[in-house]
């Protein structure tokens, strides 16, 4: 539960944001009732893509995406979700849920369901330009995700880079490395792309995130389309292309950042999770259902302690929201 | 012909250093002999992988990657090939094979042979850190390559970015695409890592780049173990799964930057080939063919003028080496 909902111990809703979706706000709304889950439904006017998201969210108090932000801020709901513009909902929530205390920047989270285990990465986009100590405050709040919403205990975390020696990679990187060398989580030191899936999470800038998301997709997409030209072709048996044709649809889907439904805001004083504009209800459902989660497993309460004891929040955080837990 | 050597109208061998090579230098004398074309090796003395590249390539002047390289610097070979350090290679091309009047800095080029599709993809690695002007530069290096090497008329070239749109990206990309954008070469602006295949290059900095290079190999092998292991599991049969296999495995070869055998020196006054240390002796004479080809072809005349007919060399390059044969 969060600080601002101490005034009752009852859990609040998920306060859903049903603009944005590609399927339109009654996909949203249906999708908010499969969750199982209370949720409070905000529609109306919308902000888009083509808008300036910070002047957008400034000048629309009447936003759906504003109106849900501002409800969670003021502890009427326990957390956001959206289908929106990121950009806009990254602004609702920087002004109107706020960081947490010492927190830089926030960053966005997606869960890459690599075949045999899943791997968490970020910065997904939210940040272009990165310096060495928001990398290692995102250190920090993937490992607090992955240990309180998915249970791996102690995860492992690691740099990704173009070589494993420490001194590989950007002035950023060396400069994070060093620092987290020395930290209080099981840093595995710099990771090759090739080898994501030898840590639990995997940190990066928004911009080689982004791109880094979009090639897996990319090249995921690329190998089952020659698979099935070869079973096209008659190379292979069609039961057997049958098979493995489902195999490989589901191995694409998992690693298409539209359905992995995985995308969270971590740094924020409540969760915020980002759904696809191409969701299915189903898709909304499991958004939903991933709010109520982080929210019931005090992620952010969990991720502002783990901050604070490894000494990576921004100013030393006396009476501050980062510690009130602890 | 290369400018140095017009003293003879003869072609020059190519330039083989042995050392480096997994397989050893007999193996990579034997790939160098199976090329079919002229050729001098350099054996002895190695700079490996473990020495600081600048201070190794000046310290050790009886280097074989040092010896071959001034070899190609005064004009008794056409270009260089080393299976050895990229650094070592890097460097001795920068000391004695000398950048392109006005290039800023060289760049590693590799072609991702995309199912359907081979896209270059450059910088792959020599600089972590770039300026717009190299991004720039890069842009008609690149397709100065694919057009005289690789035949491709007019070659596509787009920038790996985050968005399609112009401003979106780091600052550097954004001043490089408005920089592309009012210049000569066919230029599609920013592309992302999901729609690589859409354009002929692709030009990023050398960070990003080899971490999209590693990222495509470890999906396509990750991909298609899965796919291996549905077949293992006995739910394809089993000549459907072998067949399947064997496209998969290719595709996983050709994806393998191990096996391209496509990397590049750009920038460079010789061509220069990085043959991968894990290269067979098919892959060393792959690697060889390719630095004749360019020599064959012009490429380095040929990139000298794109570059100053677009404007994008460092200064007004009055009787420069890059005008001298335009």
């Amino acid at each position: 539960m969060t600080t601002t909902t101490t005034t009752s111990g009852a859990p609040q809703p998920i306060a859903v944001d049903t603009n944005g979706a590609d399927g339109g706000p009654d996909l949203v709304a249906e999708g908010a009732r499969l969750a199982g889950t209370p949720v409070e439904l905000f529609g109306g006017e919308e902000i888009t893509n083509e808008e300036d998201p910070a002047f957008a969210v400034r000048s629309k108090p009447d936003a759906s995406i504003v109106r849900a932000a501002k409800a969670v801020g003021a502890g009427e709901a326990d957390a956001l979700v959206s289908a929106g513009s990121t950009g806009a909902l990254l602004a609702a929530s920087l002004f109107h849920v706020k960081r947490i205390r010492g927190v830089h920047r926030p960053a966005i989270a997606v869960l890459v369901p690599l075949p045999g285990k899943p791997v968490l990465l970020l910065d997904a986009g939210a940040n272009v330009e990165v310096r060495p100590e928001y990398l290692v405050q995102f250190a920090y709040m993937g490992a607090a995700f992955m240990e309180t919403v998915h249970g791996v205990a102690r995860p492992k975390v690691g740099l990704l880079s173009i070589g494993e020696e420490a001194k590989k990679g950007t002035d950023e990187i060396v400069a994070a490395h060093e620092e987290l060398a020395g930290g209080a989580l099981d840093f595995a030191g710099n990771v090759e792309g090739s080898a994501l899936a030898s840590v639990d999470v995997v940190v990066t800038d928004g911009f080689t995130g982004n791109v880094a998301l979009k090639l897996m997709e990319g090249t995921a997409k690329a190998v089952g389309g020659a698979v099935g030209d070869a079973i096209r072709s008659g190379l292979v048996s069609s039961l057997g292309g049958l098979l493995v044709r489902g195999r490989l649809g589901r191995l694409r889907e998992q690693l298409d950042p539209n359905t992995t439904g995985g995308a969270i805001l971590l740094g924020v004083r409540h969760p915020v999770v980002v759904a696809h504009g191409k969701s299915s209800a189903e898709g909304v459902a499991n958004a939903v259902r991933l709010a109520r989660r982080a929210a019931d497993e005090d992620m952010v309460e969990r991720t502002a302690s783990a901050l604070a004891k490894g000494g990576a929040l921004r100013s030393a955080p006396a009476a501050s929201f980062a510690t009130s837990h602890d």
